[in-house]
């Protein structure tokens, strides 16, 4: 009876995928409890600060599957937090009361912070695939429709001709920026956390830098310079960075929405029965992905709000902010993993109708290359000149419904320099897409060097 | 394997409640529908619309026990949404295809849309319980300690006297006002949704507003004017209204934490054994719902811009501002049930030190009745004059370490006004506590009327 | 020079309003000061609690004309707070250091927050203007276009014939409900403060309470229970209605930009000479304060948060969430009057292109009305069965390119029961309106009902 | 008469700075036009693209002092976008008509993205100026204060001792990492915009790309590799890091709020006359600039959530999220520098309390160094069993008033493994520092390394 939507037994896929799910479930949660614990057993067991015999009978209990969840849950309400439960499970667990060297000089947050970063390791691995999963569609739909004419829009008018590979383009620069900055924050990011009290490493009597490095080393994170139990950037800017990459999600979701309009209808998210329909309206052919990322970037973007507000704690362990995290991150992950999924699929499916896009491009009779008929005689008009003329020439087909090229070409000021076959010429979109193939293959050969 | 805090198989009863889960759970979600297709039928029904015998059918089924939420999930992933997915199963479990004539000229947002404002309703049930819980739980404490001086305190440094059945007062006025809130919202809110596809009833033939009529005594919810399937005030009231209840939650969880600080010690969480004990440092007494409820007003708030945002839905069916709604609708509910639970059980077994409260009083030798000098002398000196004089001896306190009362009966200035019993009677705390007893009656009588 | 938009010597009046403006400049903040203090003083003197001479002296110079602001800059930054600043001018502008009686009793809050809901008060009266403005024009267009049929669309794809006067019934319902809200919150609300360093009135000696009465008589507020300088649920509400208003403004936005759109063209915003033209695209028309209320709802709902975090106080005069209100609460109201002035704007002058929303009912060749050919049907072959067939000919009418009616009119199943004149009624839009003109209705009575 | 608190009369320099309104002055913008349009002549002019004349007549009168502002803001509000008012404006300034080869083959948004793009690099100059100051003030007072116990505390308890230098090495490792995050996010985020009306360059005919590289020579900026018009990651991005950098500015002014408290004291913001006084109360000592911080940082971390909202663009050039980018960008940057300004002022002439510090160490009598026991015990006695044996003893300290060297020395089970003398140099905070100074210092170098 889950009463979330990333648990539901209905919408859980939907929104989520089961493998971040499973990051952030409590199996996985306890479990990183106990490689911290048991790294830490290996550690001090190696540095002799406890005997070798307990880090092999702990080392060897720190299973999750041995773990009690229901009596977890008693102590964890009992106590308020999750750890102290699992290593009271944990001491008990082993033979001859060898557990009691367990968890020897750290402190709680020291096992959730480091776990929460192997947590955010793994999640950041499925990012990673995802991110490149979308940049592999976008650059396949950017190399494949890298001339395929459509209208440009601004304004939500119809602006001025581009390509659809053009487009998709445009959106490949940003999930390369994102891989970037995946690249950059994960130095940051995955270092552990092990400093015991309130991060001085007291407890363990001169030998806890020591003691941090080996730990470190066993779980494969960074060794910290200082504690960071108190000072979260490092968390937040993974939030942030899951807001950069959904709202490019939200981005795309827009568009696609937009141009699968009855009126519009130049793509299609990918097909299959019964997908899109509606219980009263066989005809429809509804966006379902792009509505499920519209909303899941609406939502992520309050959570790195939220995670924000996490960063303002008080003194060497904070009294509600680092909870804030506990709420917020497994889902920000999950969303987001459903937003990417949502995306990666859309996009590999995604149906392009080009007559559709063409028969777009005319429904303006010309008007949508104005400006190219404006360039083309500000040489000889002047460009302010050539504008307002242009302009009202286009308000004319409007009011007539005729076509640009016969309004122009009937007007003396335009055919003094222009005959009716430049006139043609200037106003065939195809022949005004600028540099969008060139800027295609510019953004294809970055995305390459970079993969 | 939970993913999210708030169905955590450790978390979730600390962060949410059972009873708001169950609301929000798949199988009410799921029954609720069934309770909308139920009611339509018998609806439908009694007016002839549909032959009395699948009336009976449908509503003989519709029990979510009979819905496999397994084959719901398929549909709902192939389809996009989950109500026709729940019609269909209907269907097939009624005989001789009297199944039918169920969800008849409804439009799946109709269903999704009542069942949402039914659950709100159960929700609203809840959060009302938990509001008369606070407001009694606050009404005793202003009671039982009207007379109790403590320190009022100004960005954080000792200001006046107050009492402390004064302070709960304060909050008790809130928490009255928030009631008071909800009892007006309710008839906004409560209201259902039946127009079909875009809202007209069109599909009904002319008998539309009969059966919306029937429909809503039926489901006991308002009958809507018009349908409000892209307008989504009501909805996002509700949300406002969580965000303002948990908002004070928050203000009271950071004041208790602020006296809970070893510093100060005038209040604990109610204690059991090993609550708020640390695995490393035995002699904490920690707070524990309130770093709950400082967590979960945060996350709150956020949910409120997110619910905001899902108003700013396009046409008469949004692609994706709805979903929203989907979202963060369970989780906000959830969240507050958390925060006001907390909340409620830390007033209800508040330990209260009125020795503390009265040793800190005195903790700056008189300074905390310096205004009440001030004010004494004012009358003789001008309130200026005598605030520039008191406050150059009270410096004087802070540099010498002596008491106030021993430095203004040194001062000529002062004492050819006020002498040494007068000026002891100005410094003792008890006697500057103003109206507090009066506005703490004053509250109560507000709050027995309410009531 | 001015930095923020809403100050901008350039955008000011796009995205705001000079009498919004007014009310939160700093000149009017002042004012309030000085008309709390002139009222406290006016109470004070009538009950004898200060001279009557220092009463009228204090009066007579309460006016933010006489007060030097670039002083008033020096102080504040000197003290942190404006008040007292204002209180050292005030009593300098008296003769005989009679000025000395002024704010007597009062602390800084006091007057902030009193000044603050007089502000707020004058800043509601505006915004209920705009609400019975807009709401005027909504009425107008419901009344105007009530039976003028044109597309109803879900998930942005067609669906069902409406009448544009039901959906701008559809909002005037809501913005009907905001000023319900308004009424209900403003008796909450306008509500004075005078309480005291913290609250209790101590400083006057058992006549605090007395004073308060009289003060908010002159301030024509109500008088409080209880002090609330920490405990801000009712500032937090205003915002919360703000975030609801502009949220339907946004709703509004959202719907004009789409239907203005170059392959919809049903709308059109007011236009003059070169509004939304482009300096390079001289045949478009562009939304522009569609576009502007869609920017600054965003910004109203992260506000909204702002003001909810805000809610959570220390103590008894807070560190912090007190200032986010100074900050947010001219901007949430500023741009809310610029959100709208802009919705009336667009609402008054709205261009509707009727024959446009008839043609673009026959793109799709009947599929709009599918659902009533299969409501048609479901009497004869069940809802279910009808639905599928249906869908299945809509499907041949989308890869065929022929009509809805033809296709029908070809189906053995479907003429065994409907004939082709039947066929044909079914199919024409303007048949299939249901109830939208009975709602239309219903909603402008109670509207009217209101008003 | 402002409205907004950033150009307030009052406020302004409380809240913000004027270094940093001045970038985002509406005179600063318009130079930043006017920056773009000449370096884009004498770019086209040096290119043969317009004549050498023209460029020359261009440049020499891109000058924001001969821009009519008043002019500007009519044509603004007519057209709806402020680049063609200033463009019309330019080109009448030049003489013989040469104006009209201004704004050559450039869209609107070009420009005003170019000009942003060029305010953000002068602002986070400004940034990077104040991170620099921070740090110095950081890293003198970690380095002062390395060896200075004071109480260490977790949830508002004290927990065990650490230094003050050790607490802020702890914030000087995050603003090292925020000056990272800076110099990475700049190549990504100074990159200027040139794309004509749809991003393709085709009104340069063949010679746009040519002539953008020139441009962002002229203007050094970034050349980008596809137009960025809608895709708004890099602004987004900056966003997020003023996010990042003013929440640890609100974690310092949280600890300094409660540092300052009159039961702790062992922190003052820095003293001069009058500030942080009150009308009332003579004896108090505010914080005054953290209070500021916390409400900056609040009103902050919701516009990252606005600019995040503003990534959702439509199509080509968008209908509103671009807009909420025009609002916010200027607060957030004028915010954070008021938030950075006051952070800096605070830190630099922050008062330390070491006699404080010390005192407050002793006020648990002993119960500080608890863990020191409990560890010093843990060999002997396995470390759950002295964990509960001392958690006893504490809570006897707690209950009898005793210091917890006498209690311990009465326990026949811990004298039997240590005599008196080896509990008193246990209990003593001074010798359970850990390696908080190897962290100082080794925080320190990793800092001089960086600067």
């Amino acid at each position: 009876m889950a009463a979330s939507l990333i648990d539901s037994a209905v919408f859980r896929d939907i929104f989520s995928t089961e493998a971040m799910r499973r990051i952030f479930s409590d199996e996985n949660r306890v479990q990183k409890y106990l490689d911290f614990e048991a790294a830490l057993a290996r550690a001090q067991g190696r540095l002799g600060i406890i005997p070798k015999e307990a880090a092999d009978e702990i080392a060897k209990h720190c299973n999750s599957a041995e773990i009690d969840l229901a009596k977890l849950k008693t102590a964890t309400e009992r106590i308020g937090y999750p750890v102290l439960g699992v290593v009271q499970q944990l001491v008990a667990l082993c033979r001859d009361r060898l557990g009691e060297w367990c968890h020897w000089g750290a402190t709680t947050q020291d096992i959730t912070d480091s776990a929460t970063v192997m947590q955010i390791r793994e999640a950041l691995t499925l990012v990673e695939a995802d991110l490149d999963g979308i940049c592999g569609a976008l650059a396949a739909l950017a190399r494949k429709y890298r001339d395929t004419p459509m209208a440009g829009r601004s304004n939500l008018q119809q602006a001025v001709p581009i390509t659809f590979g053009y487009k998709m383009a445009t959106l490949l620069a940003a999930f390369d920026r994102h891989r970037q900055r995946l690249g950059e924050l994960r130095a940051r990011v995955l270092v552990g956390e092990f400093g015991g009290a309130a991060g001085t490493l007291s407890s363990l009597g001169g030998r806890g830098l020591e003691t941090q490095a080996e730990l470190m080393k066993e779980l494969k994170l960074g060794q910290p310079a200082i504690a960071w139990h108190t000072v979260r950037d490092t968390i937040a800017e993974v939030g942030c960075f899951l807001g950069l990459v959904t709202g490019t999600c939200g981005k795309i979701a827009f568009d696609i929405k937009l141009m699968m309009q009855t009126e519009v209808e130049e793509l299609y998210e990918p097909f299959h029965e019964g997908r899109g329909s509606s219980s009263t309206m066989p005809q429809k052919r509804n966006p379902i992905s792009s509505v499920y990322i519209t909303a899941l970037t609406s939502v992520v973007r309050q959570q790195v709000a939220a995670l924000l507000d996490a960063m303002v704690e008080d003194h060497e362990r904070a009294t509600g902010p680092w909870e804030i995290e506990w709420i917020v991150l497994p889902e920000i992950f999950c969303l987001t993993a459903g937003a990417l999924a949502q995306t990666q699929f859309v996009l590999t499916g995604l149906q392009v109708d080009e007559r559709k896009m063409r028969a777009n491009l005319d429904l303006t009779r010309g008007l949508i290359v104005s400006e190219a008929v404006m360039m083309g005689l500000g040489p000889y008009l002047g460009r302010q000149y050539a504008h307002d003329l242009v302009y009202d020439i286009c308000r004319k087909v409007v009011s007539t419904g005729r076509t640009l090229v016969d309004l122009l070409a009937e007007n003396a000021e335009v055919t003094k320099y222009l005959d009716r076959a430049a006139l043609a010429r200037l106003c065939d979109p195809a022949n005004y897409l600028g540099e969008a193939g060139a800027m295609v293959d510019k953004v294809l050969r970055l995305h390459e060097r970079r993969s």
